[in-house]
C-alpha cells in the first residue's frame, strides 16, 4: 500500500522509518507546510510536496498518516483531509476525543472515506488494554502510569520562565504507588501520588536559581500538585545526557473472582519506550494497515483504535496468525 | 443476554460467577452430562439439565459456553453444539487450533451461528498481545514465559507415578531469563531456560522417595528439560499451602526503531492470578457478550480472539468507550 506523510516533524520521520519495517507498505511522498526544498528526508528518492498541493494525489496515496499537532492541528486537518483520503491520526487530548471523531466521522462518511482517530500508545495501545482489563475484570479498578519519559509539554513550560535556556522535564512513576497497586492493594490515587516530576534546568548567567526553582515547583496545573525536582545543568550536560526522547508507561487493573471475592487477578500492560514519536509512529502505521484493509472492504466512517481487530493490524493472513500467534 | 453453561467443571463453575459480575448477562442454565440431580451450583434457582436435551432449548440461549476440555470433549462438541447455538469455547491445543477452526467454521457458517473458539489466556489475551506486538514492532523478537502457576498436566503425570499419593507442580518463570529479555538483550531461548518446575509430592507410607524424585525429573517432555525441584510434603501440607489454582505469565516482545535501529523498545503483558480457572471464565463471558453483539448483527461462521474489535467485548457504548477509556 501507498502511504503518504502530511506533515514531517518528530512525528513524521518516525513514520517514514516505521514504513521500512513494513514490506508491505511504500512512501509515496511526504507533503510539508514547509518549503519542501527546505526538507532533507532519511530515505532516498521519495519526494517532497508543498501540502497545499495535496489533492493533485488524491488517486496515488492509499492512506495519508497525518502528522500533525492535536492542538490546533489535526481538528482542522483531519476532518478536511477525510474528504479526500483514507486518513490516520494520533489526536491525543482525551477529553475532546469525542467531538473529533463526529467531525471526522462524518467527514469520512459522506466521501465514503475510513479515518482513524487517536492512534499511539495513550491514547492507542494503554486505551485497549484500558478496556480488554476492564471487560475481563468487571470489577477491576485500573491505572496508568507514565514514564519514565520525557515531557514536551512540561519541558516547554520550564522553558518559558525567565533566565531559563533550555530544560528537559521527566515523569517518573512513584514505586512505592506502582507496588501498592501491584499488590492488590486498590488504593486511591491521584496523578500527583501516581507520579514525581524531575526538571533539568540550563539557566542564562547569573540568573537567579532559587527564584526558578520556586517559579517551576510552585506552577499550577504542571508542577504544584507534584513532588518536583529540579536540578542544574550545563548546556553541555543537557546535550548529551537528556537529548532522548524516552517514554513509556504502566497500565494496571486489578480486579477480583470467586464467591467471595476471594481470588485477585491483576492484568498489567507496560511499555518501555526508548523513542516516544518512533513508536507512536510504528503503531500509526499497523493502523494506516487496518484502514487500508477496512477501505478495500468498502467500510467508511471514523473508526478508533477500539473498533479495529487485531487481525487486521497484521501482514499475516488469519490462518498464519491463528498457526503462528494464537 | 441469557447465558447457558455446558460442562460444570472448575471451568463452568468460574463461568456461573463470573456472569454475576455482568449486569447484561443472565445464566438461564447448566447442562452437564452428569445426572443433574448430583450437581449444586452456586447460584440458587438456576436450573440444571441434562446434556442430551439441550436440543430443547434452542431458543432460550443466547449464547452457550462450552466448558469442556480440549483433548476431547471440544473438538466433538464445539462442531456439534455451533449448528445449534451461538457458542464460545477454550480450546487450547495450540497445534491444532487451525483443525479445530475448519471443522467450527463449517458447522456455524452453515446454520447461520456464531461461534468463537480458543477465548482465555493463552491461547486469548497472551495472544492478543503476540499480534499486537508483532504488528507494531515488525522486527521485535516476542517471548512467552509461564507461571509462576500451578500445571494440571505435570501434576497429573507426578500422580501417575507408584508410590505418588499426590503431587502438585509449579511452573515458574526464570528470572535470569526475563531479566535478559527486558534489558532487551533478544536472548536464544528453549522452553526449558525460560521455566524451572516445582514440584510437591505427597507419598504413600514406605515409598522409595530418592526413586520418586529420579523418577520425576527424568521424565521425558514433563521434567528432563528443565531445572526441575522435587519436595516431599505431608497430606497436610498440600492441601493447607498447595490447594489454589494460582497461574499468569509474560509476553514479550523486544524490538528496535531508528534510522539505525538505535532505540530499543519493549512491550510487556503480564497476567498474575489467583485463579487460573476463574480468570480463564471471566475471559469467556467477555468473548460471549461479543458473540451476541455479532449475532445481532446477523453474522455467523467461526472467529477467535483476533477477530474482535475491543469495543464488542465491553458493555460500554462506542461513545462512551472513548470517553473513558480512550
Amino acid at each position: 500500500m501507498k502511504i503518504g506523510i502530511y506533515g514531517y516533524g518528530n512525528l513524521g520521520k518516525g513514520v517514514e522509518l516505521a514504513i521500512r519495517q513494513n514490506a508491505d507498505m511504500e512512501l509515496m511522498g511526504v507533503f510539508t507546510r514547509r518549503p519542501p526544498e527546505s526538507l532533507s528526508l532519511l530515505t532516498e528518492g521519495v519526494p517532497v510536496y508543498a501540502a497545499d498541493r495535496i489533492l493533485e494525489f488524491k488517486d496515488s496515496v492509499d492512506v495519508l498518516v497525518i502528522c500533525g499537532g492535536s492542538a490546533t492541528d489535526l481538528p482542522q486537518m483531519t476532518p478536511q483531509l477525510a474528504q479526500n483520503f483514507h486518513v490516520v491520526d494520533s489526536f491525543d487530548t482525551h477529553a475532546a476525543i469525542n467531538t473529533h471523531f463526529s467531525a471526522v466521522d462524518e467527514a469520512a462518511k459522506e466521501s465514503g472515506h475510513v479515518a482513524l482517530i487517536s492512534a499511539g500508545w495513550d491514547p492507542g495501545l494503554f486505551s485497549l488494554n484500558r478496556v480488554y482489563a476492564s471487560a475481563v475484570l468487571p470489577n477491576g479498578v485500573d491505572y496508568t502510569f507514565w514514564g519514565k519519559g520525557v515531557s514536551q509539554g512540561h519541558s516547554d513550560a520550564i522553558r518559558r520562565i525567565d533566565g531559563v535556556k533550555d530544560a528537559r522535564q521527566y515523569t517518573v512513576p512513584c514505586e512505592k504507588a506502582l507496588t501498592a497497586v501491584r499488590n492488590g492493594e486498590a488504593p486511591t490515587l491521584t496523578t500527583g501520588d501516581k507520579h514525581t516530576r524531575e526538571c533539568f534546568v540550563v539557566v542564562e548567567e547569573g540568573a537567579d536559581k532559587e527564584k526558578i526553582a520556586e517559579q517551576i515547583k510552585t506552577m499550577p496545573n504542571y508542577f504544584a500538585d507534584y513532588h518536583t525536582t529540579v536540578t542544574f545543568v550545563t548546556e553541555e550536560e543537557l546535550k548529551a545526557n537528556h537529548s532522548g526522547l524516552p517514554h513509556g508507561g504502566v497500565v494496571l487493573c486489578g480486579g477480583t473472582t470467586g464467591a467471595d471475592n476471594e481470588h485477585r487477578q491483576l492484568i498489567e500492560y507496560r511499555l518501555q519506550l526508548d523513542s516516544n514519536p518512533e513508536f507512536t509512529a510504528n503503531v500509526l502505521a499497523a493502523y494506516a494497515r487496518a484502514v487500508y484493509r477496512l477501505a478495500q472492504r468498502g467500510e467508511s466512517g471514523c473508526r478508533t483504535v477500539l473498533d479495529i481487530a487485531p487481525s487486521d493490524l497484521s501482514p499475516l493472513s488469519s490462518e498464519a496468525l491463528r498457526a503462528k500467534m494464537l
